[in-house]
């Protein structure tokens, strides 16, 4: 009978759950490293469907790879009819994250994974694919039915799960900008260790539950306001300053209050997120497309009174925030964008719990009554 | 940056991840108490609603505070039409544990918790009565439609959510024992401390994402075999044994080929689970009132087999099997019936969680290749 060692701090911070081979954080290159490759790197040079191989297969595709994985893909964008028949009831005010998790628990009934071997998983990577080639499908499925009343064809023939987004969310092509920047947020938010999202889907995948169940649990998890839906968060606060000097007053404000402001801190990084700079850079450079003068400026300020006052620093959603309303991303759809990206990490720390596990069960310090007797309900 | 301790054992096992005054699991009493009270206490002077009160509350109600949550309940048994139509698309073979995530999910679009304010919680008991009274519905929907054809009324005048089940899948209000059966299963499974479920309950909450976020995934857990799925896949077992001897013998087979037995062994317990000499009573007086000679004799042997060679004990759901099948109760709906009940668990773990919240985010070991650098693709 276990008594349990005591913990070091709350919410296991610093303590080993498990082993990865995934990812680095806060140990070597710029501080992020997928299978042993600087974000930045992967960033700067790559495609996120290469990314996405890399996580989900081991090693970075060649060009034959690559365009195979990708014409499979573009195969997996449509999605079946019960599943747009049950988006289609889900009101225009629901929140994204529940349409997102919904739509997957959904897949699930229609397209089970096959567990009928107890701990072999034969279809899984298959599952996955199809997950990350229609994602996008549900989000924006739902989103023009609700929104715009229109029926929206899921099948584009856009090169990119990123341009695949932004064509059914407008109905256009996007622009080379725009597709690159899609890519670039897509492999920063790929994959982070044993974030909370991922921790979730891990802990679902020790009882040797199927796919779907890991995923609509870690989207349950990412769809709060600690971890994924900051970046929702941020966008909402930024929005509200007229100038650098009014996003300077209420941010002072904010902290005299002792408020969290979101985008910033992080459970891991001390000093800075690696993802920061580059999206900020993405962030910076869709402002001048657009001809901004307060969102970008205003961002820029909030990262210096945060830094000054409180030695916090932007997470990788602070700019992002700026970065997708540039681009015209309505701000209730930023956390599913993540959804359609962290689908990779998840998936890929999925098959490694399965690949060696055994279920997940820690202890508790009890803290409640000492034992007693149930006095009959008359005499209560 | 964390570098982190190394664990003891792998699967968090004997380490304390948060401090809980729900339950204690192996400390005192029989082996398991709720709120101090002996789960032998419970099951034998409480109804599931009493317990349910006691886990979300605090204290045992009183009569009139009984009178008035069941009346409550009650009044939140009927389904929204939107859901309806979502159970009506899945499919006859889905996973009903697939089902309940998906019936989940869409209440959390339907009727979502109120989380406007970070960290404040106003309506969650609200949010969870009604999963309470209403999970029983959506499953006997879904069942009652895909394989008879039939809209089932789910406001019935019960007086339990046990009899409400057994109701609306059979279309008779239960007998008295078999109400009082289903009280004291849906008692003995309604909590169990930092259990693989509850801890993604826990982990999900600990983001201060929403209650049907933490709920759906912690269904998704519990549908693991190694979980909740145990008792669905004890009954596949011991339905194919002719008799006892026969149940030796195929017991033997497993045994020598190093196969997994269902319902056998426990993360914590590690002589005997107290929830089994429980139901393991009902399941004997269920067998005597339908007149079994073989599933429970069958049953009984799997027991002495499995303690005499390899001193492994039924868990909670090895002889549930036996006692729900005796109820007429598909073996497809045996895991769902845990969710209705656990979800007093998983809620009261959130509740928990909320109150004194830090993000859980754990660190892992890495096992993955040096830093290195990407080779352009056509190099590669
Ligand atoms: C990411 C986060 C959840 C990490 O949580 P954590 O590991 O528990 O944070 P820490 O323990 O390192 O925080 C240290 C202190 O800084 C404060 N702090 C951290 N982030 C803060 C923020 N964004 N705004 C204001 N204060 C913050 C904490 O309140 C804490 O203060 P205290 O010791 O007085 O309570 C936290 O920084 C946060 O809530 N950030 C805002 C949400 C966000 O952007 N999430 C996305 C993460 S990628
Ligand atoms: C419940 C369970 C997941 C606990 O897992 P755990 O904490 O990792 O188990 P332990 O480390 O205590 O197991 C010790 C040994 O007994 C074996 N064992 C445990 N349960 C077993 C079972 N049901 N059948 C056969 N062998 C079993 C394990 O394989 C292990 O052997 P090993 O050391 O040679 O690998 C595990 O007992 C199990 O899988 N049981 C069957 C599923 C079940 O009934 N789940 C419902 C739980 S309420």
């Amino acid at each position: 009978m276990a008594e349990g060692k005591k913990l070091a701090g709350a919410g296991l911070r610093g303590q080993v759950a498990g082993k990865t081979a995934l990812s680095t954080v806060g140990k070597s290159g710029s501080g992020l490293t997928y299978r042993g490759y600087d974000v930045k790197d992967l960033a700067e040079h790559c495609q996120f469907e290469e990314v996405a191989y890399l996580i989900l297969k081991g090693e970075l595709p060649t060009q034959a790879q690559l365009d195979e994985y990708k014409a499979k893909l573009k195969t997996l964008r449509g999605l079946p009819q019960a599943l747009k028949e049950v988006l289609e009831r889900i009101p225009k005010d629901a929140h994204p994250m529940d349409v997102m998790r919904t739509g997957c628990s959904m897949l699930g009934n229609l397209e089970q994974e096959d567990t009928s071997v107890l701990g072999v998983f034969p279809n899984q990577e298959d599952c996955v694919d199809r997950m990350l080639a229609c994602f996008p499908s549900i989000i924006c499925y739902w989103y023009r039915f609700s929104h715009d009343g229109v029926r929206v064809q899921e099948n584009t023939d856009d090169d990119s799960i990123g341009a695949h987004f932004l064509h059914m969310l407008r109905d256009e092509a996007p622009s080379e900008l725009h597709e690159r920047v899609m890519n670039v947020s897509l492999i920063l938010y790929a994959e982070h260790e044993f974030n909370a999202s991922t921790f979730t889907a891990r802990v679902c995948a020790s009882t040797l539950s199927d796919i779907h169940s890991c995923v609509a649990g870690a989207i349950g998890s990412l769809r709060g306001p600690l971890h994924g839906g900051a970046n929702e968060a941020a966008m909402d606060m930024i929005e509200k300053f007229k100038d650098a000097d009014d996003a300077e007053q209420g941010m002072m404000g904010m902290l005299e209050r002792k408020e969290k402001i979101m985008g910033f801190g992080h459970a891991i990084y001390s000093e800075s997120d690696p993802r920061n700079a580059i999206i900020k850079g993405w962030s910076e450079k869709l402002a001048a497309d657009v001809g901004d003068t307060v969102l970008y400026p205003v961002s820029v300020r909030c990262e210096e009174v945060m830094w000054r006052e409180k030695k916090l620093f932007c997470n990788a959603d602070f700019f992002h925030a700026s970065a997708y309303h540039f681009m015209g991303i309505p701000t209730k759809l930023f956390t599913p964008i993540f959804v359609m990206s962290r689908l990779t990490g998840w998936a890929g720390h999925v098959f490694e719990q399965r690949a060696d596990n055994r279920i997940i069960r820690p202890s508790a310090e009890y803290t409640g009554p000492e034992i007693r007797k149930v006095t009959p309900i008359a005499q209560r």
